[in-house]
């Protein structure tokens, strides 16, 4: 199985480059029956496209209209493969010209040359942000299917060039989707705003964390020892470009903690759990430092987990980089990036949070 | 493929439950040819015993064997599946008796029930650390194929306690190795013995973060999009249990940066680097912010990666907890128990990180 | 890996139903720097396209200009995923929605049912053998690749309707390709041509044998015990619809025959292998019972297997069948079938064989 | 996945070598809650023990004594891998060494060296016959699995040196179990008895046909496109050694006949058929020329194919063959070897049927 796919059941291939013809994806082991139209799927790219309002947005216009190329008939999935085509837009190829034989620090135009001894130079080529259109189509499928579970997955901006968003006081979720930057709390979302402002005046970029909260998951998620829930899903997280660590519940606070303080204690449950093989007992937990993963799977506790993004490699400011020659070259990016990418990457963790739980449902149901 | 399988060519199936009759591996994919003994393989299951000397161990005495059942002749590999025997001994089933019917704090006891309907509750079953032998016997292997190409792994105990070992001054890998707490540091190694001897006797334990350092790696390994080489790291290591945490190079710190800060810029390669494809030429970074990944693709410099621990579950002091019938028990665990596994846990993330490298040389060298 | 996925390192992803909007596949792990055009593909193609002067044909006409969505830039492959969708066209959905209700005999109408409870019923869905076409579109990829190994693949017509074309006098591998039918040999193009055009007007079909000869390839290929290189191409072939059987050399008469005989010699080699690892000597076979195939693994003598087609199950004669709801229908299927699918088959047995063979040249140069 | 993997879900890998310490499995994905002991393995892997009674067997003595090392808990499955050894005895390997520099007709030696670069000369190493013992215990896990869903494995041996066994009159599939040639027919069974007596006096071998009949199978299984039923059931069959062959239904025979002649009609069915999605109706066939599988998905008939033997290559005439060199050597093999491995082979070929059933219904479920 090649690089570009993911999943065991509900598999997902990405396919296209930046500035090639389209990008897309195909789903294969999306069960039969599940309710699928090309607006839903519209409906996700449209939270990952740039938004003139956002601060931290790039300018490039993206229509990004999908196409179902196939797989689904009268509305409903087929069980057979879902082909979903985007046609990329607004290319201005032209406006790379002068990084064909150049390497911008920072971005993997030398690691992919490196690997494959040709690129495509033109934005990045398949490196380019853009390919995560792909994933976000196959995560509207992915949530399609869960939707009749009762998973429900919502991401946020936890922190962005140093400003962290308090959880308690003010913290809003329903504010995150509402504002361009995501950050679930109107105070800080303008304070947010005005450092990105300033940033993108000096010509410089910067890093944040996106939060994630998976609620409604079952117990028994995750098929151990190598594909554990939160093990599949790290690797999910990490292939995100630009992502440079993940951490679960208390996550590396827990390597500064004690057992005696960290150890979740278990609640009696009111209400009999779904999903349960017959004769273990419906449990819940009184906290939830696990994160809700437990031995690699799912306790019945919302999963939580944290995702460091890095700046945006791509600043206006002059940097002093090297040629296909080895020889210096001074470069300066000019163009339309983002100031900082986790606004716009918090529907990217929601897809690949949503085709992992898709994948790992269907793993477990082999246990039922 | 099923959850206990790891690898796409280099690929490991490991078996084996805490107090069955033994624990192993089965290595499939690895290239005909390799030099191979019990030898190299019982080195590295020695490395992650339980030492009498450690603050830090279980007192559990694990003879590990291997015994090599295929694969090998004359000291070289066939190209066939290697399988590797371990067999369990110092079981003492007899202790856990009492763990029958009520799930520990922090284990994996009730969701793994949740899960299959079933448990082997004697140690955790196949949820105990000492599944990991199988890794490590299996890292083994993969070390003894990477011997040839160069790469080199090591793996050390960056924190305990809240104790962190300073990178700079009295920082020696070399001391980390002749230590039992694998502290590479002669002061922070007795500051942190004395840490866990403290908490010993309180019947606490500790978290901790393992440090990992791969040298020679040649640039281009990693299979974007999905399969980025800090990708599967990351699920290499959320698949070891106790692991709530892993980041890259500046990791969540550049979270907290900004691009004309963290971008590494390219210095020239003085020395051509070999395994580059024709036309690409050979550069280097002058600083390694990116960890040794850029786009999932290896830079060439060493990787570096961080991996977060929480405490071991396992304490002596009494815990309140459910049982299967959702009644209260008051537990009190006793037993042979690590304080923190950081310790021994650092050859299972050399193991680990071992594995993803063969398979990922294997992978890439299709673009040759 | 879902259903629609074939192979481990060069794997293709076929998606598209008969009368949605398209067809087509995702090609993932073909190397990078592989010269394609859509001009390759195309040619592939039209080989497969319903010929207006077969007797065998239907006379649906499809354009197939295939477009390449991804992975290739300015006439290279580059390493990444390559998506080539081809539309559907004149697709008559009017046509088939008599057909809603009621399950055609010899289709797989009913069991698609009974497995997703749901199928499009316009023309067979992705049941129809307008699914083959993404694999000849993916097979050109595999023949562009393997082009430069001197992998050859022939495949011809070697039966029809009970006509068996001799193999010794007045065979004629290059005439196969110049006519329709690909018979290898003029006077027995004519006599098939004559008895299909008897069937037609009875409103029968037949049933045929396809051959297939790969020559070319170096020893070494395959992957025992489970992949190994009959193996894989047997379930290449069996995936083909209408496909029933595949025998390999000597295949079922091998059944009847005697070790002293079916014994193939071995017999020096004046030319050394390529390919080959440092020790094994270069020798090859004076005969071919094995049919190129020893122990799952190539001998380096060409690769010879007969794969048999059942009779195309649409007759335009009234066949009792049932509807959804169980009760009788009479059937009589009007519409624009093959009389005989072998002479289109040739080039889908051909395809399916370059992805096998492209696949098995990946995999086994982990052992170089 | 390696090429000693088999299956997606319910995957077996299976290790070993004729000569080595032993042979065995692990099996990963078989749901928990399995009954399942060493005996249900013994049995199965007595029935391919070579039997002392049999014209066609080895003199060989294995004891076979299969050791669950894991996954089982109290009679159990656990959901964890299922690892079996069975230790190799009787190796008598000081018999091959006159076979370290020479390679055998009809055999892998030379091409698992031209693949590999070494090999293991004792006994044939992997491509030993023995290796099936793997293949057995997976397949009586498998049996076990499935004893609960009705699904039935019976095979035969349908003809062995052109003595076909007749399908009518004397045939009695009970009888076959009851005799060492496995054939269904008293009077057939004494028939080719005698023809292998002779052929062993004359130190040749002999192929034959072995049948398989599956019943029981829910509609429904297989995968399309690529994973079919009876495409994955072809690779499994040829993954056998020395199998040439694999038909379906009418097979070879529908490549000779009519549509209107081989279409199975619909018959209603008195009785719902149980595992069908909501929708769709209960059916069955009046005849079974399509072997139980049409469009890759099961009829809910019986499962029937073929399978061709090719003759035991090792036969204890003198055979002129080649050494390492490429210099002539004059080889007689000398030593305990079957005279037809048809018998021997029945519960191989339904150990494997038994594996692809068992992953198919678990990759069906997610319909459900």
């Amino acid at each position: 199985m090649g690089g570009n796919t993911f999943g065991k059941i509900f598999t997902v291939t990405t396919f296209g480059e930046s500035h090639g013809p389209g990008v897309g994806c195909v789903i294969d082991g999306c069960p039969a029956g599940v309710p699928l139209t090309e607006e839903k799927i519209e409906h996700e790219l449209a939270r990952r496209k740039p938004s003139s309002v956002s601060a931290a947005s790039t300018t490039r216009r993206e229509a990004d209209k999908p196409e179902i190329l196939s797989g689904v008939f009268e509305g409903r999935t087929l069980g057979t493969p879902i082909a979903v085509l985007i046609r990329n837009q607004d290319q201005c190829s032209d406006d790379y010209a002068a990084l064909r034989d150049v390497y911008r620090p920072g971005h993997a135009d030398w690691t992919w040359e490196a690997k494959f001894g040709i690129r495509d130079y033109r934005g990045g080529g398949r490196s380019s942000g853009r390919e995560t259109v792909g994933r976000v189509a196959a995560g509207a499928v992915a949530k399609a299917f869960l939707s009749k579970s009762g998973v429900s997955i919502r991401g946020w901006t936890a922190s962005i060039a140093g400003i962290n968003v308090p959880q308690d006081n003010g913290f809003d979720i329903d504010f995150a989707e509402g504002n361009p930057l995501r950050v679930p709390h109107r105070e800080y979302a303008e304070k947010i705003r005005q450092k990105l402002e300033i940033l993108r005046t000096e010509h410089d970029s910067a890093g944040g964390v996106a939060a994630c909260s998976i609620s409604g998951v079952p117990p028994g998620l995750g098929e151990p020892v190598f594909d554990k829930l939160d093990a599949v899903l790290a690797q999910a997280m990490l292939s995100i470009g630009a992502v440079k660590a993940v951490e679960f519940g208390s996550g590396f606070a827990s390597a500064y903690g004690l057992g005696s303080a960290l150890n979740d204690r278990f609640a009696p449950c009111s209400v009999p759990l779904s999903f349960l093989p017959s004769g273990a007992p419906s449990l819940k937990y009184a906290t939830n430092n696990a994160g809700g993963i437990l031995g690699g799977v799912s306790t019945g506790m919302s999963i939580e987990f944290r995702v460091a993004f890095k700046p945006v490699p791509s600043i206006s400011q002059r940097q002093l980089t090297l040629d296909h020659k080895g020889d210096p070259y001074e470069l300066s990016i000019d163009g339309r990036h983002d100031v900082c990418i986790v606004p716009r990457a918090i529907p990217v963790v929601e897809a690949m949070s949503a085709l992992v739980l898709a994948d790992m449902m269907l793993l477990n149901s082999i246990n039922r």
